[in-house]
């Protein structure tokens, strides 16, 4: 029983998880080049933001090792115009430009060409360490939510392969398995997508958290008749007052909770906070293409020619919201009107 | 444009809709014997519960019509046979037992085999015109609560194909087509098995209605995003006080429904209500196997020892439905009191 890591730094290589494979095969892919680590990015082998990110960085730390020669301006414009094409693999990505940019700062002032390619790999490490911390703290701080034997609902892969390792909303499930603290969880399946069915449930199982899996319209029946102690989920985006853009889904599922007196709660590390946005009203909805709804797999599951409304996420308001779970501790609801001073202070 | 109808009586045949191959072909089956209506029941290529009924009475008829002799004890005892034969292509739908039973009850006084023969079709007709013109005035009722341009949301497919013609749920949304009335509807794609999706979508992009799918997670954000007037279900049994039960996923709607000040409707005959059971608390919940979530088409969607829970129906309390809407008119949310005395004086 292990907790799958989805990225790792191979030194003259980086491994990657092929998510798109789960949970029909489980494939290990060696990226020798940059190019191998675009398509991984851009055919979603890698996902997850966090994940994504680091991949980026591993990315650039590799092509700046397998640069040739000792001129430092040529190496500069040798990881910029790489820094540009990994970029080009996923533009929305914030993640992604985030830690090409750090990476980049980083060898500023560097004195050598080999200075600047081992301040690129320490860089990309130390991403993916700090994001490894960042989620360990979130676990703890969630766990300390629940009690032995809790059921707790979950949608979407806020999990450990969308990130460094244990992820945000899955990380108390697996730390808690770590240390034999019974949790149950119910997984919703998470249309249109499936990462509930097709991830969690996966990464859960590795782990040895017991898992039921549920589709999404069985989420109100189980709370009414099964026992059900809190939901977590992940967040894209946290305005400043607490409301949270997250998987489609949530909302409802916030909604529900809600109605059957059960605990609501948002597990993100600080960095999804973006206080500039004064309300969920603010963040933009991203619609996709029809066909993620009208075809599951190949299969055409309604007529080619219906029409379909896809948004990717909802916003899901700060009142439905029990406390929002983050590196530095527990955001209680009592104190979302404090959350602008949190970005001043830098401490809860 | 027309509504599709599922099962039509064609003297020496029967035919059926084939409603496993919706959407993806539009496939009509001409039912010659006993054993093809035994097969398409079990199936599934005829479903919904007035449907089955429909098709089990013309499978009898049929049945009967093809008995060779004279001997009215003989054709009793082949009726019976058949008639049991017929009932095991699907055990537990009640409306197949009723339809049969019926249909047995219309030939005990007969004074020939061949007026037997002539009752038995006559009844199975009978049987699929009283169910059209039910669904006929459950749509006008339903039709008179909603106005021009209204945007109307509903779950699986209470539709013209699983009835004798219009449906429950739908029969409004076909009503209004048929005059030119614009409204415009929500179909949720109903997982696990995605009637919404599969069958509402299509049924309804026939008659010329203008249907737009979206998954059920995407319910709480569009009621919130879009404008939403309505939402109305099928049911599968209604208890004494209006607690009613229908395909998972209705509770949950409801409940969003409420918290979005829409309001929520159920349509459905009077032979749905079950006065026997006080409350939705007695109405039994049937759990259905664990691959049809781990599977969608043949696909495996989630690891094959996944535990999964799959309940078929929930219950929406009464208290979270505006109204009933019946063949005889609409029971408001403020006379659900009073459901039991409509199965004593018969009329609304």
């Amino acid at each position: 029983m292990a907790i799958p890591r989805s990225v790792e730094w191979k030194e003259d290589s980086i491994k990657i998880l092929n998510q798109q494979l789960i949970p029909n095969s489980v494939e290990f892919l060696t990226l020798e080049t940059i190019e191998d680590v675009w398509d991984a990015i851009k055919t979603l082998k890698v996902r997850g933001a966090p994940a994504i990110g680091i991949a980026a960085a591993f990315g650039l730390a590799l092509a700046g090792s397998k640069f040739e020669g000792e001129d430092l301006q040529e190496f500069h414009t040798h990881i910029r115009e790489k820094s540009l094409y990994l970029a080009s693999s996923r533009p929305t990505a914030v993640n992604l430009t985030w830690a090409l940019r750090r990476l980049q700062n980083k060898i500023e002032n560097a004195a050598s060409v080999n200075e600047a390619k081992t301040n690129l790999v320490h860089e990309a490490i130390l991403i993916s360490v700090e994001d490894e911390n960042i989620c360990y703290n979130i676990g703890q701080h969630a766990l300390s939510l629940f009690n032995k034997n809790d059921s707790v609902m979950t949608i979407c892969n806020a999990g450990s392969i969308a990130t460094a390792y244990y992820g945000t909303a899955l990380a108390p499930f697996h730390l808690a398995a770590e240390v034999d603290f019974p949790i149950h969880v119910f997984a919703c399946e998470t249309r249109p997508l499936l990462q509930g069915a097709r991830l969690t449930t996966w990464e859960l199982l590795q782990s040895g958290v017991n898992v039921t899996l549920i589709t999404d319209s069985m989420a109100a029946h189980t709370m009414k008749t099964k026992k059900v102690d809190a939901v977590i989920v992940g967040a894209d985006r946290i305005s400043a007052n607490g409301d949270t853009a997250n998987k489609i889904g949530t909302y409802g599922l916030a909604i529900l909770a809600k109605q059957h007196g059960i605990p609501f709660y948002v597990a993100a590390p600080l960095s999804t906070f973006d206080i500039s946005l004064k309300n969920g009203d603010e963040i933009p909805i991203e619609e996709r293409k029809e066909e993620e709804i009208l075809k599951v797999g190949n299969e055409w599951v309604a007529p080619k020619n219906t029409s379909v409304y896809n948004p990717a996420f909802d916003v899901t308001p700060a009142e439905l919201i029990s406390g929002i779970i983050t590196e530095q501790g527990i955001i209680h609801e009592t104190e979302f009107d404090k959350i602008p001073d949190l970005f001043t202070t830098k401490s809860l």
